[in-house]
């Protein structure tokens, strides 16, 4: 199943009337989020790569046409217009990492108006979703403080592909590694996991456990005590690594319970020991709200393995985001009813020193000390540059999470920058709602 | 990238643990969700046919030694032990549409340790989100109330592939068609889509568009009415639709506002324009509170596209849900640490009329009156029968919604019968609490 199929109906329906009218100028749909969800100072771009790759392989064959003729209930012949359909136009979007606000576009399109209609769905899919929980893996590392967060997600992300974007985007905001095998060696990045409390049931207590796990892995351990009792539990794992000897690197896993008060207990009874070099990993529904409340308790966790909440984005799992066309044909377009008006035209992102973003048209000369967040990263379908990689990523974000305002750092009630159209866009949308508005009295 | 990668590490790092101890006696592990989220009266059991799919093709080859021992950081020897490991075990469990409730086993894994320990993220993964996706939609499909519903989610989804399950799940609970045009080929199932607002923007008018797009697709045709000023778009709307004449089917699209309004006031002009047979579809941020709402108050609606909300299932978007060992060797086992207590041995779910289930032993007599939901669907890694249709899954849905009790049909605080434990069950469970109390003090 090619992905030029995973689209909407009416993308099709809409280019095969485009075609027929011969309307093949150049369109600029804008993809943009509306309304940051509550509780979210910033969204951290993500999906571009995906999405680049998407169009760089965008065809039209004739199994295209079949499906989307089958899908219409109309014959092949009707849809053959589109076959050998690919995208020629040019991208010029947001790069993965950098934090962008409300109403910037994340990224633009440009190209003859089928095309640039047709991949509307998948584009949406890729960005919104990713951005979404990039986004709330961010708010994970600004509340861990500093101390290492591990991905544990992809027993209830919504399917695999999901797992592995949660894990390549948990990276992207600097997490120190995954559960998840096929994303670790896909990606090259760390893959971390010791034991399950099935892993303890199947032995006749803890004690068996975690020599036999010893016996099977001979680095260094981490054994989960929490099945039982906690705190027998790691007066059991005290005493086989005291004898292990293992060095740093091993740990002890708090899955349940208090973890703050647990934690502080184990690494009492763990510096008693002698084993102030064992650490403590917290887990269990953990997500940016609870690894702060530990944080912020002074609880002595040395590393958080957040999962389930972070991987969906619980408290916000999608993101108010839109593909609109602003311009077609060298003509500014926009629509009117309701609340959902969007600005016409073009655009450009000019970011100022605190995220003092304005929003301008794309042709327009940057405000004094911005800078320009929009680049051209396809021309003609191709890439204008190589794939980006995961690095460069998290370096970006690094940098821009750097110098975002207190307020939209915070973890409770953050307040995110407003960005602020410029007086040329400003003077744009008035005089299109105004013909808009004579046309459509 | 095999799917046998898509796991946690964990579950290798125990495989060979149990692999090296020689602990290849038969486990059981029971898939249950603990408790529903707030906001649902019932689940309907989804995922077990993409778990079967996965199980059949179990297969350790050289390939996943070679990744497990990467993301291991080990040599590829030390993963050997695991090479040619394929699934032979057996499954039970609770056929896809029926509707279940807390702590109730959807599926249970019988078979050599380190098999069953190896399948769990992949089986949860599954399971979880298609359960999760499948409950949300059936609420649409009670609060429409006999209307039709499409699935619009695609766009939203976390990523492609959760969109395809998306549109599989809400057709097994009865959605009428998707938008998803991948997914309707692939499925079988009816494609629904017309226009967004960028088509009529890319025409100087809506009645250029309306009649361009009538012009492309020679059946009946729907036009988004809402891009500018809603009641001027359904005069618009019903003026080209009487000139086309072209029968049932034709429909226009209210996409904002108040749909409820909107509604009433279109089907007013439809039908002083002689097209009473024109329906009505509203979109829009839609799930059941919002249907219900227009159901309750009368809306002339014929039809509901429901999307993000319902795709991403955003008021609950996971599941509670565990895979736990519950008897290794013979012997039934349980955690006892913090709440998160589960009753040990293989169970069966006894459905007695009303939905007042009991869940007990596997092996139990059932009670008067009772069904047993769990059946053998795999025995030595091979299905029972054929895979199961999305048909059959629909039916058993209907059958067991028409049997669910008033109250955990609501919408607004519906109230999910409450399963008990057989007393044998209930013995078991004590027994071996205490056992283990005595065990770890």
């Amino acid at each position: 199943m090619s992905d030029v199929t995973v689209t909407d109906l009416y993308e099709v329906t809409m280019a095969l009337s485009y075609v027929r009218e011969d309307m093949r100028q150049d369109a600029t749909f804008s993809l943009f989020v509306r309304d940051l969800p509550a509780g979210r100072g910033f969204l951290v771009a993500a999906g571009l790569e995906p999405a680049l790759d998407y169009l760089s392989a965008f065809r039209v064959g004739p199994r295209e046409v079949r499906d989307f003729a089958e899908a219409l209930e109309r014959p092949v012949g009707d849809v053959e217009p589109l076959l050998g359909l690919e995208f020629d136009g040019e991208v010029r979007a947001v790069r993965e990492g950098r934090l962008v606000f409300a109403d910037e576009p994340l990224l633009e399109v440009t190209a003859p108006l089928p095309q640039a209609q047709l991949v509307e769905t998948y584009l949406l899919n890729q960005v919104c979703h990713q951005t979404c929980v990039a986004s709330k893996a961010a708010r994970c590392v600004l509340a861990a403080a500093g101390k290492p967060l591990i991905d544990f997600s992809l027993r209830r992300t919504h399917g695999t592909q999901a797992g592995l974007q949660a894990a390549r985007l948990s990276a992207l905001a600097g997490f120190a590694g995954t559960s998840n095998v096929a994303a670790a060696v896909r990606l090259g990045i760390p893959a971390s996991g010791t034991m399950a409390h099935s892993y303890v049931e199947a032995f006749p207590g803890e004690e068996e456990a975690f020599r036999a796990f010893a016996r099977a892995h001979p680095g260094p351990v981490t054994f989960l005590v929490d099945t039982y009792d906690t705190e027998a539990g790691v007066a059991v794992a005290a005493r086989v690594l005291a004898e292990l000897r293992r060095g740093p690197g091993c740990a002890v896993r708090l899955d349940s319970g208090d973890l703050g008060a647990l934690a502080r207990r184990a690494r009492s009874m763990l510096d008693d020991a002698g084993l102030g070099d064992v650490r403590i990993i917290v887990s269990g529904g953990l997500d940016e709200y609870g690894v702060d409340d530990l944080v912020r308790a002074g609880a002595p966790v040395d590393v958080y393995a957040v999962g389930t909440r972070v991987g969906v984005a619980a408290d916000a799992p999608y993101l108010d985001a839109a593909y609109k066309l602003v311009a077609y044909d060298g003509r500014p377009v926009m629509k009117l009813s309701s609340a959902k008006v969007t600005a016409p035209g073009r655009k450009q992102v000019f970011r100022r020193p605190g995220c003092a973003d304005v929003i301008g048209l794309y042709d327009e000369p940057p405000p004094e000390d911005a800078e320009p967040l929009l680049r051209t990263v396809m021309r003609d379908g191709r890439r204008t540059g190589p794939p980006d990689t995961l690095d460069g990523a998290r370096a970006r974000f690094e940098a821009d999470l750097a110098a975002l305002p207190a307020s939209a750092r915070r973890i409770r009630g953050p307040k995110a920058p407003v960005p602020v159209f410029s007086p040329r866009l400003a003077a744009l949308t008035d005089e299109v709602r105004g013909r808009l508005t004579r046309e459509h009295p």
